[in-house]
């Protein structure tokens, strides 16, 4: 099978072209510490100060305010344990149902050592109820930390950040929010919204895998989760990964001038895959919100089959997709987000995602469409279940 | 300025040529997640597996024990605050006076949450006292963890790990060493030297800045450091850095295969400076275990002058040294390596490193020798202290 159609561009991405070249002279000459107090390493370290630079103008922030990162998951830990660092055991830590395992652990970590914790449950299209967060947060009387993502990275649903900054803001609660999957594919401005940490990914959006980010609003309070060296001006200790923060500064920059193209894009070729797949494949369900979601990103429930027999007999096809967070794989439970937003159980298991990128085409939409249809009427002739067949032991 | 020695490899090192072409596939058409259930992904982790087998060959352990990170950094925190998390307040820690920050930091965090911690003096050469370590060991009643290192990052000088991993043994302490410096340029070997966590950087080695590992070795008591998804058997979320991780396996492999006829360069390169700087430079002071040493390092005390002064003078000669780790620049207090091994006054402020790596050549050692000595008998001259001046004012 030489043929690939990646449609999994949510679990990682391609590098840029323009990325990688960017960060080769790193691997050759320019190998210098940005610490060291000689001309070659401080050669090094004006090219981590324009990088920081771009970023900044990523997110239309003051470039003191990003820490360089290993990866979002070390944001999401760094700016959650940090908080707790800081308040200690009054802070009560408010996050949704459908995070990322990343932020959810966290957050259950600090449920396990006495933190008052709450899970806000989603409704049937991914949303929370933004009046039981105002209530969550009228009802505690100490310090409050909010994390709610951008995006989520399963079905692409949007949260009405800007009011849950707004809501935050009125109740004194410092908001942080996992903006991975929105990075390259929503426009991110944290002066139009006003969170106070963010964290980002940068092989979500075609930087490598292995770098990150997190802004932190000049003032939070916070304590440093990666403890050693000064570098990240004492916020996070350990040699800085010059090469990709130089790659992750230009796939920064490549979103920004890119995004509102892409945007189109993105949105024309997914609408016309989920309106290939409804029309061709009976009994599915488009999960998520449809009004507020990633241009990118179309989550479906095939009834009455399994999602990892629906990935694997396209894998075989040259076609990559997913049936829920690459970091959750390992595990046969079917997705924490699909059970949270009240999936029936004839549709949770049998639901994956397709997620596009830039290097998406219409040929390979048309690829899915043709070899999509009939793996499911296969897969359907094989199982026991059905809407005509039995369902009653299907769990 | 075109010419470049660099003599500052115990802050970093050139990637080398055959780590970076590895990686590049990688930053390439090989961009699969290894956590994805596809085959496009599964293909990847194949290399991760493999990559995982060759590092755990550098260290004779087994792969499985083997654990990914971003950096020494991390590794040193993950197990250090590993171990806490896992036993608690009751935890005794103990650590020695001239360890690398990433080491002390933590340690010293968990000193103000209320652990009881011991930071162990040395002696002249850099050395720790075994018998106290003993006494310590003895004194506590719950769990204890004791965090060594290999060799020091400043001076070179190696401790005796083989026999503090036996009086860990005799006490039954967990026992973590960060071996950042002796990576490729000492044998490390977890079966002959039976630690229970070892912290390994690539960058030390050939390998890029932004990766590194940690060796666990199995039945040690740890909670996970970074939360999220299951990758790396659920002890290190985060998506794989895959380019690196291959990289590394590829620093490993050339260290592994390298190291005895580097060793014995390294040794003579070094001790042709060392001896050259002796003899050519008046009032100077080696400093470190010069039996016990790692075989690219010299630490070199030049009285009544500042270490940043020759630093400075030397980098716009195109030499590359460093007065003390990268990880502590920012700060203008001597060394608090040197400092505890209670080096005079007279020479702390003037202590610089010199490190070699396989790249350094007689040639630029020579270049030093000839470089070198007028730039100390200039600053000599300027300076307001002498063994025939007045010292009084000297702090």
């Amino acid at each position: 099978m030489d043929k690939t159609v990646y449609f999994d561009n949510n679990a990682t991405t391609r590098v840029a072209p323009e990325v990688r070249d960017v960060m080769l002279p790193f691997l050759d000459n320019l190998y210098g510490n940005p610490s060291s107090m000689h001309a070659f390493g401080g050669r090094v370290a004006k090219y981590v100060d324009r990088a920081r630079e771009e970023v900044a103008r990523f997110i239309n922030c003051s470039p003191e305010e990003i820490i360089f990162t290993s990866c979002a998951t070390e944001s999401d830990n760094a700016a959650i344990r940090g908080t707790a660092d800081w308040f200690g055991r009054d802070l009560k830590v408010i996050t949704t149902a459908v995070e990322h395992p990343a932020v959810l652990q966290p957050v259950r970590r600090l449920k396990a050592q006495g933190h008052e914790t709450v899970e806000l449950p989603v409704n049937g299209i991914g949303q929370i109820d933004l009046e039981q967060l105002r209530a969550e947060l009228a009802s505690a009387k100490g310090p409050k930390l909010v994390s709610a993502m951008w995006a989520n990275n399963e079905t692409g649903t949007v949260f009405p950040i800007a009011k849950i900054a707004e809501i935050c803001k009125e109740y004194g609660a410092v908001l942080h929010t996992d903006a991975v999957q929105a990075a390259g594919k929503a426009k991110i401005d944290v002066q139009a919204v006003p969170v106070d940490m963010l964290s980002i990914s940068g092989h979500k959006f075609h930087a490598p895998k292995g770098i990150g980010f997190m802004f932190v609003r000049k003032g939070t309070k916070l304590k440093p989760f990666m403890l050693g060296g000064h570098q990240e001006s004492g916020r996070r200790a350990g040699t800085e990964n010059v090469p990709y923060i130089v790659g992750l500064a230009k796939a920064c920059e490549l979103a920004r001038l890119g995004m509102a193209d892409e945007e189109k894009k993105l949105t024309a070729l997914r609408d016309r895959l989920e309106a290939g797949i409804v029309a061709k494949c009976p009994n599915v369900r488009v999960n998520g919100d449809r009004e507020n979601r990633l241009p990118n990103t179309l989550n479906v429930s095939f009834e009455y089959i399994e999602g990892e027999a629906i990935a694997y007999h396209l894998s075989d096809l040259g076609i990559c997709i997913s049936t829920g967070s690459a970091c959750a794989s390992g595990s046969l439970d079917p997705s924490h987000v699909i059970r949270a937003m009240g999936v029936p159980f004839t549709a949770v298991h049998g639901s994956v995602r397709f997620s596009l990128s830039r290097y998406s085409t219409d040929e390979e939409v048309d690829y899915v469409l043709e070899k999509l249809p009939p793996v499911i009427a296969n897969l359907r002739e094989l199982s026991p279940f059905g809407p005509d067949k039995d369902v009653s032991t299907f769990k």
